[in-house]
């Protein structure tokens, strides 16, 4: 019988498959008492080397098809493998304790998760992810059970699952997984990004799909308004495989759009760029028609793995994105790390409240070695292409002047020593702390370009850390608070024949755009996915219309009021 | 010989007397095997009871001179020594180990510090320094060593310590102790602050006060410049002895002052007035002329206590320090918990980042018994002087309004049912999220006043926690993005034909006071003890030179810049 749940839209469009349901492997272990305790080290020791190099597969298969920003979790996996505070405990345990090793991990495992998940960290905490999703792989080849590879799918199926680990999702084959749906997950949660990069239908958080007998009956996934329906009427087959048609359309019309620029029905330009974290996204920057890079985020080169990058590794990676992108402007922003972002192998201080501390900028300009062999490899890079170099987290003038002669010595060192580096180089700012809106027109004066980076922007102006769920209310780009300082930026840089661009997710919002072009943005940065989207509403507004509009909303008193405006004008 | 020390000013003064140096007990302990272990037990229980003593009697002498709000802190202290998890371990250790009940005490004294000073969490911290100052105490007792009281000093002294705990300071008699110097401490450390409210110079932190052969010689402390000079010249001692007696003449200058109003040169009226914690705060407001409250911080009623206070006990409190006004204005603020100042009773959740979190405004809106209890007991408060009310942490108009509909339910509610209310209280905002700076000219058509709270607005406008030393130098008062926001606010609330007040440290600030002045700022609260020098600076200035200077100012680059133009001008 039909019956129809709803979640969380986790990625957009229609599958239409049979169900398959993911069956979690029993790894339910008793406590033994062995014999031969070097024998049970020795299976120990081979289901640990049969799971690491299934995870390097893993690994290299997620690299290839999704780039490093998606495959540096396994690296991580990796890692828990080969960390002999873990493993030796295991072997231990087993030797001193006479028991089984499948008993002996479990418990080490256990103990190792309960101490991360109890800190204050979330960094920490997704640690004990990690641990969690490889000791189970290692402890199902212990126990001899089967681990369903989901490689293996050979049929067009939607998969049914209580949550899907990373993993797992590494391993979707596109052609034959329509879609997936899970009882548990977020918008943010890792399937649910994984689903939108590999632009497949999902629907998250629907509490109980895998209890529905949805598993060998036919199920539509609505990705666009979160709902699933299983064994569906013929009637509600009809109207799904219509609605599947008008998106997949829709998609070829707006591909149309890759080559086309971004203008409104009044001739107004802007630019349309997208945020990358590593080269190997620039695939998708290129099929989804960007005209540019607006932010690189450098951080994942000094992720997942165990000490600083070289010069010549950042180099090479700098130099691969602008000569990918052949001419267009690819604007690199210099390390922003600290706050949730941290890389053990530095050994910062834990802080109370990191997202007000020691990070960024705030970083780099106190290591200041670290700081100039980026600077050096952006430099050498620029030679290659349009390269602009951005500094995060910049909160007072003082702090620009800093990193700006840091970046001058470095380049007057290069220079002398006869590397090419390009001459005009422009150097701007992420504006995202309160203060460096409010100085816009000091800083305008000064700097070459502003970047807007409205996720840490709203947060600070709302004073409310938007990873916390108890204030994420205050979470509110269309905030007329907000849509002020957006404003002063803007109105400070063009004043000074400067441009203003935006890389926070408000760039590529539909309900934001409109007010964006309206105050006058020049360039908005988005994920490669949002481009077409995008270029194709802006084609469908007018400058004169959105000014207008832009300007009522400043004078609004609530988000709420400047949300209904914009959805009644546009 | 004499020598010189530098360390920093914890408060202000000259003064000239021979050095004490407070010894340290020799509280070392050795592991015993005790026989009759019931003895050993009553021994410990004895030696808590005389601590326990001592302490309610240093708490009810702390209460009388200094205030509850000093004296909160031996209610923690009496906690920790009632508190069943920590005196049973010691018994049960002594009996189950057969062991001394020194021993016992240490150990699990240092235990439980060890596991609150593990804690990423400054209220855990104190916590973990509440039980060293007691646990030494009792073991003080146990081991029958004395314990030097500083309350039996009977000659004029200057007190040299390498630190001193808040049981120290609260048994020092002003009439004997002229001042301290201690090795550890800084400007915002428990005993730097009591010294400030005691009004005794001290200086702190200056690393080796203690060894270098003060005690029983001539020791001078210069509070203003944070110099100390041990067994000084003649010469040394007349310098500062005129030292000395100009700022004793000074301080009879400002005395002057206490019932004058204060205005500038050209005939410009502000208000000065205090920040309190508790009732017994207002002799030091009356004393030192101050014309209201500005900032009555309930907290204190909320904390150190293991339940939340009743209707009455507030009524009574806020009903207190109306009636002491006697119709001059007392700005009260609705309870501002959570970030760094928590009720373990309520049982928040940890946050990562607990200033960016669930508090003040944020808590009440949604634990809205407890809000409706402390507005009922203002609103009942409000019939006997002239009290305002004023929510804190408000980011949106929407906080505000709901704020606002929960205090006239509870108005109608008590007219209703016959109680009297006053028709006219005013009802304000906290200004110290910029978004609600940004916003000031919308919220200025609905609130009564803004009150600026620089501490909070500064931290959130640079991102950075002002406790975190790390990023201490973007905590920039003079920062001209600061000095606009201020504006702003102060601008709206005129146009709309409101007031303004700061009650921020920088509202007592020497340097900010002619920037705020200029500004427009209507009403200054600060600690009681800046009111008259304020009032004496306020008085050498014209509005018009303010106003010239923070016109300036707005357009500068840098906070250094702002500072060195202020301390040019005036």
């Amino acid at each position: 019988m039909s019956t129809m749940l709803t979640g969380i839209a986790a990625s957009s469009g229609i599958a239409i498959a049979k169900g398959f349901k993911l069956e979690t492997p029993d790894l339910t272990v008793e406590k033994k008492q062995i014999g031969d305790v070097e024998e049970e080290v020795s299976l120990f020791d081979q289901s640990l080397e049969v799971s690491k190099k299934e995870l390097a597969v893993i690994k290299e298969k997620t690299r290839n098809e999704l780039g490093d920003e998606h495959a540096e979790i396994f690296s991580a996996h990796l890692l828990v493998l080969s960390d002999p505070e873990l493993v030796d405990t295991v072997r231990q345990k087993v030797r001193d304790e006479k028991v089984n090793a499948a008993f002996a991990l479990q418990q080490v495992a256990d103990q190792f998760i309960a101490v991360f998940e109890a800190m204050d960290n979330e960094y920490m905490k997704e640690r004990a992810a990690d641990i969690r999703d490889v000791s189970k792989r290692v402890l199902a080849h212990i126990l001899g059970q089967p681990i369903v590879s989901l490689a293996e799918i050979d049929q067009e199926v939607v998969l049914i699952a209580e949550d899907l680990t990373p993993s797992d999702t590494a391993q979707l084959n596109k052609k034959y997984v329509k879609g997936f749906v899970t009882d548990i997950g977020g918008r943010t949660s890792h399937s649910a990004i994984m689903a939108r990069s590999m632009e497949i239908p999902a629907v998250v958080g629907t509490k109980n799909i895998t209890s529905e007998g949805a598993a060998d009956v036919m199920v539509i996934i609505d990705g666009i308004e979160g709902k699933v329906i299983t064994d569906p009427t013929e009637e509600q087959l009809a109207i799904y495989r219509k609605k599947q048609e008008e998106y997949e359309e829709l998609k070829r019309e707006l591909s149309k759009l890759v080559n086309e620029p971004s203008v409104t029905q009044d001739g107004h330009h802007v630019e349309l760029v997208a945020n990358i974290g590593t080269p190997n996204d620039l695939e998708g920057v290129i099929n989804n028609g960007a005209e540019g890079v607006g932010l690189y985020r450098t951080e994942f080169l000094y992720m997942g793995r165990d000490q600083l990058p070289t010069e010549e590794e950042q180099f090479e990676a700098y130099k691969k994105v602008v000569e990918t992108m052949n001419g267009k402007p690819v604007v690199i922003r210099t390390l922003d790390i600290g706050g949730d972002k941290e890389l053990p192998y530095l050994d910062l201080p834990k802080e109370m409240n990191p997202f007000l501390g020691f990070r960024a900028i705030r970083l780099c300009l106190e290591m200041d070695d670290m700081f100039r062999t980026q600077l050096r490899a952006l430099l050498r890079a620029s030679a290659y292409g349009n390269l602009k170099i951005m500094f995060p987290m910049i909160a007072t003038l003082d702090e620009f002047r800093k990193g700006k002669k840091i970046l001058e010595e470095e380049k007057a060192a290069l220079l002398q020593s006869g590397t090419k580096v390009s001459d005009d180089i422009e150097i701007g700012i992420m504006v995202e702390i309160p203060s460096t809106a409010v100085m816009a027109e000091q800083f305008a004066k000064e700097v070459d370009f502003f970047s807007i980076g409205t996720n840490d922007l709203i947060q600070y102006t709302m004073a409310a850390d938007r990873m916390n769920e108890r204030v994420s209310y205050l979470y509110q780009p269309y905030n007329p608070a907000i849509l002020r300082l957006v404003k002063m930026v803007i109105d400070a840089s063009h004043k000074e024949g400067k441009w203003t661009g935006m890389c926070g997710e408000m760039a590529g919002d539909p309900v934001a755009i409109p007010l964006l072009l309206g105050l006058g943005l020049d360039e908005f940065s988005m994920s490669a996915t949002s481009v077409l989207p995008a270029r194709n509403q802006i084609s469908s507004l007018t400058k004169e219309a959105a000014a207008k509009a832009a300007a009522e909303a400043l004078d609004m008193n609530t988000a709420e009021e400047v949300k209904a405006h914009v959805e009644k004008l546009f």
